[in-house]
C-alpha cells in the first residue's frame, strides 16, 4: 500500500520523512510511528499493516481571549472543556478484527494498558462494526494510569472522554454537532460541552467559563469551528500553576521552555483579567510557591536519600500490568515498584518512573559539585 | 608576532580558533576579539597590534556552601565581595602610550566610555609606567553607565573596584595579598575584603557574610586561593531575585537558561539555610512577585503604547557620549534617547537600548497572535 495517499504530502516528501519514523511492535504486529512533529505531518502518525492512523494535530493557543478569539474565528465556535489526562486515539487498523481496536498515545505508540482500558470503557464492538474507518480521539482521565495524575471527582480510576471523531487515515473530523449526537447514540462519554457562540459572544462568556473551571482546579477550554477546521485552546491558572509545580518538582527533567511558557501565560492572564494589586500579588505568591516549594521538597527528599520520579498507579488484570511494564522497560524507562497488590482479581501497582537528570544533578550539587554556566 | 605564544594553546589550535575572532577598531586602531568562550581560550581575548590581552576567566559557582567550599579548596582562601556592575580589564597595549590604556568589556570590546572613565578614575599614568605588562581587572559600579544599573550607596555616578591584577598576556594573577598591597600603594580602590580563612572556617563564616550582604541588597562573594589559581563564587538571594526581576521585565530577550539557573539557586539556598515554612513561603512570595509583576508591568506598558528596553544613564564629556552612541550604533543596537542634558560641561543622557523580541512578541500576543508550541 502507498502509505502517503491519505496524508497531505507527496510521495517524494513522504519518502524523505520516512526516516523519522520509528519501528515498534505490539503483540507481534509491527508498526511504524512518527514520534515528533515534522513540517507536513502530525506527530504520532502510525503506519500499521495496510492502514495509516493520522496523528492528532497540535492545537494552537491564544494568550489573550479578547483579541485571539475574534482573530481566529470568523464564524460560530463550539466551546468544550479541555481535560487534563493523556491524549489517546482508538482505531481499528487491520482486516482481522480479532485483536482490535488499538489505542495510540500522542506519539503513536500502542500502549497495552490503554488498549485494554479503551476496550473495557468503550462499546468498541458496536461502534467499529458500524464505523470501521473512524477513530475516537479523546482524553484518558483519572488517577489510575501510567502517564498523568490529575484527579476528577467523578472518575475513581480511569475514564475516556471523546473530544473528536476523525477519519483514521485522513484525519477529517466529524462536525461537532454530528459527533456529539454520534457519541450519544453509542453512550460514549464526551468532554463537557459549554455551547456554541459567535466570536463576540465567546469573548464575553469565556472569562466566566474559565474562572469557574479554574475554581474547580480544571484545565481549560478548546474552541473549535463546528466543522473542526479551526481550533484554539486557553488554559486556567490552576492548570498553569499545577504544571509548574509538577515540572519544578523534577526541574532538570522538564524543559525550560515548558516552564517559561506557563509563566508567560500567567502574566498575560493577569493583565487580561485586569487584576488589582491584591489579586496580582496573590497570584504571584501562589506562583512562587509552585516554583520554589516543589524544588525544595525535591532537594530535601534527595538529600534524605530518596529517589524522585514520576509516580503513577495502575489497576488492571495481572497480565496487562506485566505487559505494560515490559513495554516501558523496552522503551528504556527505569521503574521502581512501590506497592503491588491484588484487589478483586486485578493488580494495583504504584510505581515510579525514575527521572535520571533530577536525581543525578541534585545529588551532585548537594555534594558540592561546581556549576560552570 | 605569534599571538598564540602567551596563550595556553598550540599554534595549530590557535590557527583553528582564529576564525571565531571578530575584527573591530577603536579610534583607527584595528583589533580582534573572541566574543564567546571556546574550549581552550577565555572569552574576551584580544589581539591588538603586538599585544595579546587575555580574557577574564569564568568563575565557577557552588550552589551549596557547606560541601562546595571544602570540595574546591584544600588550602586557605580569601573572601572578597562580588560587586554588581560590569567586568572591565584595563591595560596598555601599544608601544606608543599616547592613547593608553584601553578598557575592555567582558567580550573584549574596547568601550570608549569605559576607556574614558578608567583613565579618569584610576592613576593610570603612574601605575602603567611602573607596571606596563599588568592589567587591572575590576568591576565598574554605580548607576551611570551604559551596561548595568545597580546602585551602591557610596557611588554617585561610577567607580572602578579592582578584584584582580593579571599579566595582560598570560593572565597570571598577582597573589591576593600582594595585589591588595599593590593597589593600596597606588590608591586604586578594590572590592571589599572579608578575610582569609581555612575551608572549614569559611563554611562557618560565609552564611553570616552572605546574609549581611543580602540584607544590604548586595550581590555575593568570590572565594579564591591566595595564588588565585582556584576561584569560586556564591550569590545572595537579593542578587538572584534582582536578576530575575530584570530578566522577566524583558522576558523574550533573556535566555530561559538565565532565568532557570537563578530559580535553582534560590531553591538550594533555601534548603541549605534550613528555612522554616514561614521563611520559605516568604522567599517564594518574593520570587513570585519578581517573576510575575515584572512581566505584567512590561505587558501593560506595551499595551499602553510604550516601548520597553534596557534603560541607562551616562555622564561624560559630550564627545565621549557621541563616541559611545556611535559605537553602539555600529554594533547594531537601537537606541532611544529619553533625556539629554548638560551639567557642568558634561552631557548626561538617559537612553534605552530597545529589546526587539519582547516588544514584538508581547505586542503580537496582545493582538491575539496564536502560539504554536
Amino acid at each position: 500500500m502507498d502509505y502517503h495517499e491519505p496524508l497531505p504530502v507527496s510521495a517524494e516528501r513522504f519518502a524523505e520523512l520516512r526516516e523519522y519514523f520509528e519501528t515498534r511492535s505490539f503483540r507481534g504486529r509491527e508498526y511504524e510511528h512518527l514520534p515528533d512533529y515534522r513540517s507536513d505531518l502530525n506527530r504520532g502518525v502510525v503506519l500499521i499493516e495496510d492502514t495509516v492512523v493520522d496523528g492528532f494535530p497540535k492545537i494552537p493557543r491564544t494568550l489573550v481571549i479578547e483579541t485571539g478569539v475574534p482573530r481566529h474565528f470568523e464564524e460560530e465556535l463550539a466551546v468544550e472543556e479541555k481535560l487534563d489526562g493523556f491524549n489517546v486515539r482508538v482505531a481499528r487498523v487491520g482486516d482481522d478484527s480479532a485483536d482490535e481496536p488499538l489505542a495510540f498515545t500522542r506519539s503513536g505508540i500502542v500502549c497495552p494498558f490503554t488498549t485494554y482500558q479503551a476496550r473495557e470503557l468503550l462499546p468498541v464492538a458496536e461502534f467499529f462494526a458500524d464505523h470501521p474507518d473512524l477513530m475516537l480521539c479523546g482524553e484518558m482521565v483519572g488517577p489510575e494510569n501510567p502517564y498523568t495524575d490529575h484527579e476528577y471527582a467523578d472518575v475513581d480510576s480511569l475514564d475516556f472522554r471523546v473530544f473528536d471523531v476523525r477519519d483514521r487515515e485522513t484525519g477529517g473530523s466529524v462536525p461537532v454537532r454530528e459527533r456529539r449526537d454520534l457519541c450519544a447514540d453509542y453512550d460514549i462519554p464526551q468532554v463537557p460541552f459549554h455551547g456554541v457562540f459567535t466570536p463576540e459572544e465567546a469573548v464575553e462568556k469565556l472569562p466566566g467559563i474559565v474562572e469557574e473551571l479554574d475554581a474547580g482546579g480544571r484545565e481549560g477550554v478548546v474552541m473549535k469551528t463546528l466543522s473542526v477546521d479551526q481550533q484554539l485552546k486557553y488554559t486556567t491558572s490552576a492548570a498553569n500553576q499545577g504544571n509548574l509545580e509538577y515540572a519544578f518538582s523534577l526541574p532538570f527533567d522538564y524543559g525550560q521552555a515548558f516552564m517559561f511558557r506557563r509563566l508567560i501565560r500567567e502574566a498575560f492572564q493577569s493583565v487580561e483579567w485586569d487584576e488589582d494589586e491584591r489579586a496580582r500579588r496573590e497570584r504571584a505568591h501562589e506562583l512562587g510557591e509552585a516554583i520554589l516549594c516543589s524544588m525544595t521538597d525535591t532537594i530535601e527528599r534527595i538529600d534524605g536519600g530518596a529517589t524522585v520520579g514520576e509516580r503513577h498507579t495502575v489497576r488492571a488484570p495481572p497480565e496487562i500490568v506485566d505487559e505494560l511494564f515490559e513495554h516501558f522497560r523496552s522503551m528504556g524507562l527505569q521503574l521502581e515498584i512501590e506497592t503491588d497488590e491484588r484487589e478483586a482479581g486485578e493488580r494495583v501497582v504504584t510505581f515510579t518512573k525514575k527521572t535520571q537528570a533530577t536525581n543525578d544533578k541534585v545529588r551532585a550539587y548537594l555534594d558540592g559539585q561546581i556549576v560552570r554556566e
